[in-house]
């Protein structure tokens, strides 16, 4: 056994299959969102930044990095422990109860990340139920397959939001047996949204637990930013509600919220949870801050759904095949993982504008895309920008244009593979 | 199923056995360490922390919290992405070049967590061997745990520092079959470190791979902060040196260093990096602030040994029970799950003094104990409070006295648990 050239060769073999990916040395400017730094081979160029997950920009709100600063200022730059030994500090207390009133919830419990969040609670729930059946959506995040895979628990896995599978799943699993139904609010390569309602009523009837994952939807959806489920009213509904802190939030961490059993028995139980140095007060009080402004103030959800349908409309117009899309995120089909990776590469490098190519296994195979998130401050003449930048990049490279004025694509079957696992990343 | 009801009974299970963990709501004070404000009851009170992580006080540092200011000031409070899609930020580049030069290897990779970093490391660096044997030793962190389990590769555990032990696995598996030993070098509870040398030279001799969990160390041993690995010159004969940016300096997050084609295969296939949003510039920047400061100043470890020597010898002098510890840990013997409790509750409500106990199944039964972490900023004088007040404690509640001025307690076998996983948290 030869290590160094075992580990060599599997990295030839993700260059090989043209996998291989790079990450763009990217720096933020606060105050001039979404423009940031790009470092590449020792040069330094403005871009500007069409693919982040600080939905709403609130990654540069003054409040949250005043909020951010001042904490550092008075408490320091970390936790100092875990949860237990030490590091539960105030701001996170107080972060925890912000975040059970946003759901409507008994209680709340923050992880240091969102992929922590699914794979500790959806394993440590499912673990201790008795011969507990997970029934899991098939476009389910890496994070939650994850959970469901360490639960050690049975699983089946339906059709991606039909409820018509899962209530069969369920029937043949019979009311008396433990239950776990997972699912997300919003998907986030399609952004398309799940029938919550439906699923709901099939849980009631079934006697199983549901656990929905709102990470794209959280501070973006309800009149208080509580998800879909608060615009919908079905978060008392629902029974683990789980979000993240890292994307409309604009900071970093993740969390689920539930009844007080239910969410002590995670923080009992969870190694992810119990061995893991808390989040430092600055992080939590700058979210704390961005939860508050949010509940409050509705400029930037209507802000992101304005320029989101705008970019839609004018990319349509143009004939770019942008694919149906029930939210902020804005696909456009490539359909082929060279001529995206060309697209993106080109966008960055002519055009200054950066948008990650999304490809197999992300999304299935003659599926690749750009996936475009237009927030509140991407304007008017941004969108304007990109969508020529778009057209001679679609000429320039031989892109195919949307020519029958109908939905680019039709959803098909997606493979989940070992390794590499889908879902963003 | 009444799922409610299982999970109320689930905690009440926890109480009933006095396993029930009530974190302590603490503000820390930057200026002040280890002062801190402890709310309970609706009351606030300072209190003296002697049980943090923050080993040096660096999370406090004017540098160490400039930088954090400053850079959220600058880029905003998040980094908006997961590492492949926008979130890759400049100051957590440099901050991989910083750590890779901290222990002499090609390259590293940052994780949100330490949790995260052996978890994500151990198990996809198993999965890609093939048929890989993990040599795990048997008081391993609940991370390192988590990360062979999740590999799916067979494992042997070898008793706690037994090189004898682990010589005989290895000599039972052959040179030819993939294999890997993770080991820690300072063990948390019990403050012993791990024989490396003997360890390196085996794992040569048997052409076995190497993991070593740094995190109680990096910063706080050799002569530039690089941990047990550095101060014994052995950096490079480990193929992986894991260490956290949580402890000694004093911030957030894991990460690992080696080779530049084991670290690009972790950040290729590891579920648990990709899909993960990035830690914020803001957070980098602080732990490369932290890292340099420790690389050149040594005055940070001089302080912590002497005073961690002299918490011990202080102890001692009046018959404390000080178990017997090569590092900075100063653990004191109490040997009963609810003495113990008892203890840290008088402490704590009585003298004003928090330490958290250490109960089974974080150490064997019989060996309960306090965890002491004496840092820079713990003076002489707060060492002779502590002192008295443990002596008050002792005295109270009739806990045994060293009468025999030799080592409290013989190390002894201890029990890896299923749920609730041991060492720290």
């Amino acid at each position: 056994m030869n290590y160094q050239r075992f580990f060599e060769e599997a990295i030839d073999q993700i260059h090989a299959e043209r996998r291989y990916r790079v990450f763009a040395d990217l720096e933020r400017i606060a105050g001039s969102f979404p423009k940031a730094i790009w470092r590449s081979n020792g040069e330094a160029q403005e871009i500007t930044v069409w693919c982040s997950n600080d939905y709403l920009g609130m990654g540069q709100h003054p409040d949250v990095i005043g909020a951010f600063q001042n904490t550092a200022g008075k408490m320091g730059s970390g936790a100092g422990g875990t949860r237990n030994i030490s590091g539960t500090n105030h701001p996170l207390v107080e972060l925890e109860l912000e975040l059970a009133d946003l759901h409507g919830k008994e209680a709340a419990l923050v992880f240091t990340s969102g992929f922590v969040s699914n794979e500790a609670s959806i394993s440590t729930i499912a673990r201790l139920l008795p011969n507990c059946l997970i029934l899991s959506d098939e476009l389910n995040h890496a994070s939650m397959i994850e959970g469901v895979r360490r639960s050690g628990a049975e699983k089946k896995i339906f059709r991606h939001n039909d409820v018509a599978h899962l209530e069969s799943l369920l029937q043949a699993a019979g009311r008396e047996r433990a239950k776990l139904i997972v699912f997300e609010s919003v998907y986030s390569m399609d952004g398309d949204i799940a029938p919550i309602k439906e699923i709901a009523d099939l849980a009631e009837k079934y006697n199983a637990m549901t656990y929905i994952d709102e990470v794209h939807a959280v501070g973006m959806y309800g009149p208080r930013g509580g998800g879909i489920t608060e615009r919908e009213g079905l978060a008392d509904r629902i029974d683990i509600i789980e979000g993240t802190l890292a994307k409309a939030f604009g900071t970093l961490g993740g969390y689920i919220t539930g009844t007080k059993s239910v969410i002590d028995a995670v923080r009992s139980f969870a190694p992810g949870f119990i061995f893991t140095t808390a989040l430092p007060p600055a992080i939590a009080a700058a979210a704390t801050t961005s939860i508050r402004h949010l509940k409050t103030s509705q400029a930037e959800r209507d802000a992101q759904q304005r320029q989101a349908a705008r970019a839609k409309e004018v990319f349509a117009s143009v004939g770019l095949p942008v694919m149906p899309s029930e939210t902020h995120i804005v696909p456009v089909l490539v359909g082929d993982p060279e001529l995206c990776k060309m697209a993106t590469d080109r966008l960055l490098g002519v055009h200054g504008i950066y948008i990650q190519p999304i490809n197999y296994p992300t999304v299935p195979r003659g599926t690749e895309r750009l996936r475009i998130t237009p927030t509140p401050f991407h304007t008017d003449a941004l969108i304007d920008v990109l969508k020529d930048a778009l057209v001679e990049t679609w000429d320039a490279l031989g892109i195919p244009y949307n020519t029958e004025g109908k939905p680019a694509v039709a959803k098909s079957d997606r493979i989940i593979p070992l390794l590499v696992p889908k879902s963003g990343g």
